[in-house]
């Protein structure tokens, strides 16, 4: 798709086009096809970002949350998004073998027990060893840093989804 | 599930049972989850309203455009979520003869071109008459009243999923 034509399109089928670049929240897309029209991705990932931004920390959290674990029982039992399930095999999430994926279950429990939100990350930007690391690091820090630093990844996730939709918009602007 | 359980539940857990509360938004039922535990169904239903009503303008509109048409694509396409098609179906939106769906799409049309956002009515506390009394009636309102009148809906439909979910917490309490 390009720019002129989704700049075009009902809030139904943007919503259809753009509803999982935030993962498992349409409504942010629903929300921002209020602002049409965009002349760039940029600007349109601009609109999403201010969204999340605006939102209360409860909201931010609830984004989070909708995210599902980095080599978890979605991913076993073949439940990810169509956009997750690319993400997490191009990390090789989906080749782990059983030691690390018993080591990536502990440190995800540990995770959750500690924030009460998953460990969100852009899978596409890292890949086994860098995700592994980044995990361990991050358990350390405290829950409003890691509220913030989740934040930051869900849109680095959305902006690269944002790119794959819009290709020919994104063309040396990357 | 009574409310002790939904108290007890992780994140996952909560969001895969409530997470449909409002249609096609679980990132609202992923947020309220830091509010446990209710002592009620009504404290767990006023938690959500809250997080609506904290919604900037935008969000609210993203809300109402997560909303299927009654008696719309969705329904004819066998699309719609399991509460939707039982709510529409009681409603007896699946039985429409040709010209009332008809005259339903160019209303539903016409709200959308207005708006740019669907007709949201909890259809478990209307019939199909009244339905379309009231699509014709709110038409005529103005774009602020309705994004209120449509966020109501969605509380009502929010809180009769919940009293479908927690049984046996609504006894005597509706």
């Amino acid at each position: 798709m390009d720019l002129v034509t989704a700049n075009s399109l009902s809030y139904e089928d943007f919503v259809e086009t753009f509803g999982n670049v935030v993962e498992k929240c349409p409504m942010v897309a629903a929300a921002v096809w209020s602002d049409r029209p965009f002349v760039s991705v940029t600007e349109l990932d601009d609109a999403i970002g201010r969204f999340i931004d605006a939102l209360p920390e409860s909201g931010k959290e609830g984004i989070l949350r909708c995210h599902p674990d980095l080599a978890g029982r979605d991913l076993q039992g073949g439940r990810l998004t169509r956009e997750s399930q690319e993400e997490q095999a191009g990390a090789g999430m989906d080749r782990l073998d059983a030691t690390e994926v018993s080591r990536m279950s502990q440190l995800n429990q540990e995770y959750k027990r500690r924030f009460g939100f998953p460990f969100v990350i852009c899978a596409r930007m890292n890949d086994k060893a860098t995700i592994l690391l980044r995990l361990t690091e991050r358990l350390k820090n405290e829950p409003h840093e890691e509220r913030a630093l989740g934040i930051q990844e869900v849109k680095k996730i959305c902006r690269l989804r944002l790119h794959s939709l819009l290709p020919a918009d994104t063309l040396n602007k990357l």
